[in-house]
């Protein structure tokens, strides 16, 4: 069985590794690409890693016909856009992954707040799935609709999940410190991306404001079963991928417990890597990968547990996360096209 | 009036930078460089930036001889070693900056548990003056022997102590997350100092474990008037210099009064900039310079203080604060060679 | 139909990304990793990229051994080693890649110039393939040992072949002018390869001295049929991978006979793209590919052609041409494991 | 004696340094900064690195104006600019150092046809000097208006001059390659010099085509009292600062002989360094400084002499080399303002 698929935005960085991941997929083919931009360019001539694998041209998407014609639709759009576009028709006849934040919080007030815009499609907000694979597994199954979870949030909950959810760290003195490298800002041209403006330097930005704190909010207080409100910093880091969340919270067990309930969680999780005691995630051993790399510490000293989590922000935190869902959703093998060592280095 | 200084340990990154800035200050004459590793070889044959700059050979420094010659010494060694040759004969000679680690804390007993090892001139310790210079100044100049402070403690103590001090913050909820780049790991040849170990990737290390944490808790609880524990978490960056320390906190008083006591403290230091409400450090605005940038953010939703300093690692928190040290302790104007614009881009 | 391999000095960069290709070939199992270093411990302990992916714990491995359990060797060994292991009995029982240097060279002299050392195994040479693939197809068919060629080589050989073959240039005229990421200098511990002492700068280095420039002599003058002496400069770039080879010679023939001749030689090689006129090789674009990237200009005003080649200098450059080298000696298809896009930006 | 100074086109990463660099400067006060875009801001909120040093803010400049208030007036515009607005009343008023290319080629045909655009003052071309201090000095303590040379011309010309002033390679066998870092790209907008783009990856742009190529050739030429027309190449090399020009041609002397005439050339000139027999130049020696690096060897199997010479292309190759200009036009110390170790690792 062969699927097809469609990638909307697909020159941007997202969309172009999620042609690049699903190329390799043996049950899909992907048949359209669309481009705002670009639309009518040769692809391998804007993204030239394509030359002799990819044929196909830049359309200029249209949605409701793409439906016509393919099995899965993924959306790599900014903000605002998916939900003008997505509708019940188009759901009824395929499947749509939706990479942007437009169906990933479930209270449309705290989306608009967030993103000062109105929501076009706020009644699919309840039918659509949190593409959280490793927590939302059963409703993907069934989902039509899929928002794939941020880049941030994936690793700063999976990070946290089974801390909130045992009731082992006092949630009221949570602190994610994130770092991401460049690509995160995507592919738009702006002086503060340029290649001296960020090489050799380090910064915060957007510090208690970034979009995706209540995103990562609403995931952990599902999980606690109470409002969770919590200090999110993301960082700018200079180099290509990767996303590093180190996590703080004042904890309310030991290693070993907290040790155990990790294993219980994620043991059987093909994409959560727990290191061992005393080795913590660095990027470059998730970059290329699907998979999330969790470590902690307990500082007796403070009484604070610090979690450390690792990700490749295109991969697990966009494009491959897609594709793990898009897995769920069709019934394939959850790890296909996902299953390799990351490269290094790169 | 110039005087004659000795830099002990040369070869290494620190020392070579001290050199680079003491070769620009009117008022010193390097006269000896010194280095076990590479005792006869001409400097600027090792370190080719310092060809048609210096003439020296590194000689293998023997301390009580270069007390004679010289008016002040520059220890750029590992820990444990200062503490081995450093005396009062010695002192009275000339003056001393340590930029290791063996007479920043107070606490012999605490070195030795952090640095597991003995201290050898604990009777020292006393008169040694920690040579935060905005904080220590008045002691600086009278003093003989100045321990230096480290990279990760000055950056972290400078941006945290106007809230300490003035009680405006829970001091038990500190949490510094501090980012580095790799010249802080030294020049020492090792695999995870590689290029390609490095590069591409960000990782938190020593975590709840590396040894500036007591040096950061020594001197805010000075500040406090108490016991202060904190959660400090070092992270290697992908980029030659610079340190970023994001810090956190409960806050204990409202926007305009925290910038007001940030502005009573440093209001009219030269090397610490305070950035616009809004703005915040970024590694790449202090590289080159002795700077220290500080800017913070009130997360009204967690009631969380988010601070962040910015030093060049080698400079502020190195060989710059050194010469700082060096002409508060002979009277030179304090910003000698060191009043300049950071290189950019770098 | 699935054949065993092992990998003899599976630690090194060359090593490890041959595994992670293999890993993702589906006729190919790895039952073996070797290392001299590393034996006993886990490989995904010291590559940490394959957790969840390898279980395999590194061998010391023993050659004699190994042919016995295995349908094909490929050693990724410093120079000098391989030809005091390998023999003709090993031969018999197994197929042999060796990605060292020792069987490249046919004239045994010329190897005991430049590398300074004895070949122990000089009998060998005569029947040791040369593994260029798109040169050596038939002879690798057949092939019981294969000669991986260097990765300066593969991008220059191929960069010049069709022109030098053809007799489009002046052979006595050849500049090749080649620019290396760092994983090139290999995994170990040297102070010129810390990240600090490259980060941020770029050389020349063996300049008229390299090994790798009697291999490219070899096989032009082969192409040729006359001897061939040409300048090679290797240069140390700051990137982790990458190899981009900008060769110039005097030009005997106008653009478009030379683009006939390019697309004579290279028109149905899969793995090797040619850029359209006026656009050039990057080697962002073959990062992570077996792909080699060639473009060429005609500077009208010297009479020069220059052109430009770019790989992946672990991949085209050694471990992806080593798989290449495996498919065609076993019948698989050539791509099998080789056929994707590159990531990007990566 | 102070004198005053004005930067036109402050903004740009040429203009910065330039500001950088004369702040340091004991004669200079730099009185004006202007920037079309920037016109109105302060300039340490553009440039942070400026905090606590500049108090200026950027002005829209008039070049009539700015002739009334200053002594020295420092262009860095995008070409074709300076040629418009500069003229003779100006020019009796102040001198002016343009680090554009409008005066640098004497032939106005030649300019008009690699930049495609009319030349505005053709009629200043004669008494303009082509400001390479080590070879115009004399003219350059005469001159009101100073043409500032090229980054990649600044270091091929002087890496080859000795050379071909005395006959020592044919000259019709020339071939530059040469390695830049980004910000000789500038700081304007464009995907190209996005940090993910550039970052990982080297590649040659503009071949055969480069504007610095008849600027190379006229100086050569001048020096050998003949036409020369020469191969050059440039790279764009993933870090900030630096070029490295590796330069080829068939030598006509042997090592001895070439080695006393760079010494006979440039023994006595404080800003080149001629490496030992068997080093080679390496950019990160002159990051931050004023220097050129040359070094070179003989391939005895090829009779090529390789050359290598190594700037900072906004330091030598730009704004230091202005300052240089200065100083000689003001009868300065040449070397005031330029004098120090360059900073490493940066």
């Amino acid at each position: 069985m062969k699927i097809k698929a469609a990638i909307v935005g697909a020159t941007g960085y997202v969309g172009e590794e999620l042609y690049r991941i699903l190329h390799t997929h043996s049950n899909v083919e992907v048949t359209a690409v669309t481009s705002v931009s670009y639309a009518g360019q040769k692809y391998s001539d804007i993204y030239r890693n394509f030359g002799h694998i990819s044929q196909l041209e830049c359309k200029d998407g249209d949605l409701e016909k793409l439906a016509d014609e393919v099995d899965v639709i993924f959306l790599a759009l900014p903000h605002g856009i998916a939900s003008k576009q997505i509708n019940a028709k188009i759901l009824e006849k395929c499947k749509v992954i939706d990479l942007g934040a437009d169906y990933r919080l479930k209270d449309q007030s705290v989306y608009e707040k967030w993103y000062a815009t109105a929501h076009e499609s706020a009644d699919l907000l309840k039918s659509a799935v949190y593409g959280l694979c490793e927590v939302y597994r059963d409703d993907i199954k069934k989902a039509q609709l899929v928002a794939n979870p941020g880049c941030y949030t994936t690793c700063s909950i999976l990070s946290l999940l089974p801390l909130v959810k045992e009731g082992l760290i006092d949630t009221s003195t949570i602190v994610i410190d994130a770092k991401s490298g460049v690509s995160g800002a995507g592919r738009g041209v702006n002086i503060d991306t340029l290649y001296c403006e960020c090489n050799e330097s380090i910064k915060a930005y957007k510090i208690a404001s970034h979009r995706h704190t209540p995103e990562i909010e609403q995931e952990l207080s599902f999980a606690a079963g109470k409002d969770i409100v919590l200090s999110f910093t993301p960082h700018l880091t200079p180099m290509n991928r990767g996303i590093l969340a180190t996590c703080y919270a004042k904890a309310k067990a030991d290693y070993k417990t907290i040790r155990t309930v990790y294993e219980k969680y994620y043991g059987n999780e093909f994409f959560i890597r727990l290191t061992k005691e005393g080795v913590f995630p660095e990027t470059r051993w998730v970059k290329g990968t699907n998979f999330v790399d969790i470590g902690f510490a307990l500082d007796e000293r403070t009484g604070n547990i610090v979690v450390v989590g690792a990700i490749d922000n295109l991969i697990k935190g966009a494009a491959g996360q897609a594709v793990q869902n898009m897995n769920i959703m069709f019934g394939f093998d959850e790890t296909q096209a996902l299953d390799t060592a990351g490269i290094f280095p790169a």
